[in-house]
């Protein structure tokens, strides 16, 4: 594993060049910014959930993302498809559990669909990550009211239970595996006033993982890109109407100086 | 009943402070557009239809936004079983009859839930408000081509029937309940050329319902809060594009001073 | 036919007088920004997709736009559905064939609705009106990778079969029916990185198709107007976010120099 502001800048061009398609099954508050953010990025999103299609539609994708913030009943049969289709194909999955703990159901669905396909990657802030390894904890909605830190052991587990990465996000993000344990300290406390930057985290991570095989990597790598964008344009704006303006410019733009100058990260 | 500048800047303090759970179940036009003026309020937005957690999310919510603009079939099995726990829990319940009057099956729809649990607080524009007690009027739309003054009749019919609040929207914004009568002047004619700023308004009224036990005061206030950051971001904008950006800057930003300086009401 | 700056400011001005309603059955992903580039360009915009509702709907929409971007099975019901009755109404339908060729169950639908009723007018990009003639054509997800000069073949062919008038939007987009052909030239290339700008181009077509009887006039105008809009917006912007506010300012705001002055168009 090796992260740094030449990896990144790195795997920013590889995105920028082989544009890979990015297969997301997202929720429906997040899908028009999600996939602007992924345009940005250089990416090409495209959104799927017919049962009758996922399958063709993950085999021509480079990654796929599960969201599971507005679920039903068919859209659920429609994630459980896709994952295990990109699972036997090894494109890697990357799971977001928004609102895990806020309800039983979802917590539930939340398991079933891990445990039947282990994702490569788990996305979620300290809230989502307790809440799929400790029965019963309280969630407050879909935004989370503790700090990243109170969820390393939690996130510890999960990695292990399911050999996934996991990554606890937060005004400090961290991302972790079975071995090793990646820091990243971008970022600015207004994002959390624009809805779905976690969830467009979560896509960008997948962008960075249909272009490199190491998930470590591609999650760093990913919630870096997202820190640094969002910590620019979050400079000089009058609040979120224009930070979300702002963060689409410059993960656009984002040059190899900025790279450079901005990534705190602790590898 | 007391609703003034005052108690307005009281009333955004208080939701910034306790960040109330506002559970929407609403259509997909808005869903973004929503969540991002009620984050910018300071409230916390959820969105949630499955019928299997409805329940448990408006369990924890401080209050339920029902709007039915794109209605379908399971999603008024979901509506009527949140309505149904919200009044069981005394939780506010906003309602926006979208479009009432475009089509049958969306004014009997609104009227069975409407019928079945009543809400706490109506809100829609005239055409809206008419269309709920006079069959057969003639919707274009989603859009009002009336004024607001001509669905005060329709308003106090509906206000007894209910019990509810009733807040017809327009130029002139008319709330009333069986005692009542407040009217809020402010708001910008460009607001009518961004999508959805009605459903907004809906959701912000809920943020405040969340936290104010008078449903007259935090209808007043939600719709003064709209206006005010409405008016203020219009100021030398170039379009409905800027002004949407602006308007979430400006709810963001909302000064004591812009609230005295502004508010505009006639209680 | 006529097709100029004239007829395009003519048009321009009866959109905004007449403010036509018009009926999407939309993908999720656009519905938002589609609904406001509608309201941008003068149009009233209305999403509903219930079975119970769409024929009432179509019945006092000017336009239908049948896109079939994030595809299920109780959608298509519906689709079918307004398509049949708008056709019986004789009200212009707009067909967006999002992915066409991306997996066979997108593929086969849309060959499905439109055997059924043949649209008005198709708009796609090259790729995807190659895969509704050349069965098995290789598409990449929802973005085109092709010129939009490769299709012409196929759209003369798809025009052939089902008299309607088909666009092929790109750098240049190529518009035909049986007899005619001409090719607007507007736009910009960043409009690629703003996600649902195609989508939003066929509403808006469908927003001058419900004021102008002529579907070759109303599709060159439709695109001339959106490719002007992004030409202008795009001046000066930092990136893709900017590029999308802009955009609907421009569109709100296009006055008869800015037509004049930048139409592209060849009659």
């Amino acid at each position: 594993m090796e992260i740094n502001a030449t990896t990144l800048w790195r795997d920013i061009l590889a995105v920028r060049t082989k544009a890979p398609l990015v297969h997301n099954i997202t929720n429906y508050v997040v899908m028009n910014s999600t996939a602007n953010a992924l345009l940005s990025i250089g990416a090409s999103p495209v959104m799927a959930h017919a049962e009758e299609e996922v399958i063709d539609m993950v085999t021509i994708a480079g990654s796929l993302v599960i969201n599971i913030g507005t679920l039903s009943k068919a859209w659920v049969a429609a994630m459980h498809k896709a994952m295990k289709k990109a699972h036997e194909l090894q494109k890697p999955i990357v799971f977001d559990p928004v609102g895990a703990g806020a309800t039983p159901y979802r917590t539930q669905t939340i398991l079933e669909l891990i445990h039947e396909t282990p994702p490569s990657i788990i996305r979620g802030n300290s809230s989502e990550i307790k809440a799929l390894v400790e029965a019963g904890i309280k969630t407050k909605g879909v935004d989370s009211t503790e700090s990243s830190e109170s969820a390393i052991e939690a996130a510890k587990h999960l990695s292990q239970k399911y050999g996934a990465v996991i990554c606890i996000s937060g005004a400090t993000d961290h991302i972790l595996n079975q071995e090793e344990y990646v820091r990243v300290e971008n970022g600015h406390p207004m994002m959390t006033k624009v809805t779905g930057l976690g969830c467009t985290a979560t896509a960008v991570v997948a962008a960075f993982a249909a272009i490199n095989p190491s998930m470590m990597e591609a999650t760093a790598h990913g919630m870096a890109a997202m820190g640094i964008a969002g910590e620019i344009a979050a400079k000089n704006v009058a609040g979120p109407g224009s930070l979300q303006v702002n963060f689409l410019d410059t993960l656009y733009s984002l040059s190899e100086a900025d790279v450079h100058s901005h990534l705190k990260i602790c590898a």
